[in-house]
């Protein structure tokens, strides 16, 4: 990426070994993020393009002397982080604040280097069907990122829950809150064909309305506010659409990249009310064991947020599509 | 109160009871909350005073037709907020979020009228030692509010937890965390009489220093920050000096009532780090049950709190003394 608007495939050095906890992987599946967006339309234009992509899955090329957990020739996924899988935060579930970890940022290339190969990469079935593919990329971060909004707010059996935006996250948030027992899923989206899929999730009810109507529509509905809000838009609207429809008790949980550092949290937003705030970049390596039988043995189907598949070639055209929503997701075959 | 640095002892019309779930209780200990400071420093001048005071403990005087739990002449505690104790937000534990509920204003009087007894009063022992009084009126807000602080961040064993603020709450904020068992409790405040209780109540460290020096040398201490951060003071500064202390994937849990609306929530401060920001009005009323052995068997000493005995002719005094900080907490002796 040069500038907003403007991205390029260009030809550029193969990444390289440099620490012997290194991996590097040829890369069989990757995508395009909604928070790719972000820099596509505010990024200053540049004279040197920068490198784009954190969602990955491929085939380990080769692996530094100290890798133990996998091998050239492995079906691996990574997590959007890379981390060490061992220090006092990744124990505490907490990856992406790992000590000696950092985030991907050149997963859109046909070779990639994985630092800390052994707590980063998840060895997949080697002769896993092709089909199953889009899925166990989501595991790279939507999936995961839409369950860690559903774990962070403690969705519980019988729980109302309302989640905020129909992009990829927020459809994998149902379908995260729906696997943790919630009995009702409100959607607030606007999308028709992406809300589709959101009740396929399981959403059992769509609101396209937002702002103060939006609000009074949720509110009536769950009798004075949804018990846990899954926020996964980022823009400081979204975070007053879920303070006001959340529950006296009830928990905001965010993992939408906020795009404001401001916002209500005194009396009468989040304290009078004893509301709980609380995500962020989620910590996907920690969920991948838990989320993969699902997607081997078919009990769910993240990857149908891909709604268009590109070659390398069209990744420029992939992004113009997904800014002007035309496609929810897009994923990358190599 | 007639305003700011006004407050005055006259006597009123008794209050009666009003509707059959109504008790009258005769005062026997109330006492002057920190938050009693607020409209001391505020208040707008007005003709008519209004009755102050939300912490009391009292012998039933009367009770309405439809109160089944006490009786005339029971000795009883009241929580700071009245609340039917059986709707949804109650049997949640958010008894400050009743349908039917409200806080209390009128405590610092000879007789008080408590709504909703059977939800608000809790019998006490007959023949409890007149020393455990005080203790016992801890229980109408102050434990109970530095108790929620401590279980709103889920203080656990092993747990370093940070107190902001040295006031009757911080403090028993502090003999909470030691209960929930902390390993290590550092107490941010500069009184040193206060922060000496702080120590026999389970500090481990002072920390006198506030704002950037504070920051530092706490995340010094603690390799990075303090898992927990309990805020007791309201102003933002000091949820300033929560965000800068709090470990990555902590919690900071306020029961300062917040004197702003307005305050850094994204990626910078909590999102990045996945910071849990919660707290609220204490339900103490859900605490009391648990809170209750430990001050009758002599486990605890809350009531070291209170630094000053005055009658109720003293009280304006009281104010005075407790904003000048010559008084830590005033008890009212009836």
């Amino acid at each position: 990426m040069y500038g907003a608007g403007d991205v390029r495939v260009e030809t550029i050095a193969d990444p390289t070994i440099q620490h012997a906890t290194d991996a590097i992987v040829r890369v069989v599946r990757a995508c395009v993020c909604g928070s790719d967006l972000h820099p596509y339309h505010n990024m200053p234009a540049q004279e040197h393009g920068q490198q784009m992509g954190h969602e990955f899955l491929g085939i380990v090329e080769q692996a530094g002397a100290d890798v133990t957990t996998v091998k050239p020739g492995d079906l691996v996924v990574a997590s959007f982080s890379y981390q060490d899988n061992t220090c006092e935060f990744c124990r505490a579930g907490v990856q992406t604040a790992c000590v000696h970890g950092g985030f991907f940022s050149a997963a859109q290339a046909e070779l990639i280097r994985v630092p800390l190969a052994d707590g980063t990469l998840v060895k997949l079935p080697a002769e896993v069907d092709e089909k199953l593919l889009p899925s166990l990329l989501t595991l790279a971060d939507v999936y995961g990122t839409g369950y860690h909004a559903a774990k962070c707010a403690n969705v519980s059996a019988g729980d109302t829950v309302a989640v905020i935006g129909d992009g990829a996250v927020g459809l994998l948030a149902v379908l995260s809150a729906r696997q943790l027992g919630a009995e009702r899923i409100i959607l607030m989206g606007r999308h028709k064909t992406r809300t589709d899929l959101g009740r396929e999730f399981g959403a059992t009810d769509v609101i396209a309305e937002r702002g103060a109507e939006g609000i009074a529509i949720v509110r009536d509905l769950t009798g004075g506010g949804a018990h846990k809000v899954l926020e996964a838009v980022g823009h400081r609207p979204a975070y007053d659409q879920a303070v006001g429809i959340v529950r006296a008790g009830g928990v905001i949980s965010r993992v939408g990249v906020p795009q404001y550092e401001q916002a209500p949290v005194g009396f009468a937003s989040l304290f009078g009310r004893n509301i709980t705030l609380n995500g962020g970049p989620a910590p996907v390596r920690a969920y991948i064991d838990a989320l993969l039988p699902g997607i081997l043995n078919g009990t769910v189907d993240p990857g149908q947020v891909f709604d268009r598949t590109v070659t390398l070639d069209e990744v420029p055209d992939a992004y113009r599509a997904m800014d002007n929503r035309e496609v929810l997701k897009a994923l990358i075959r190599f």
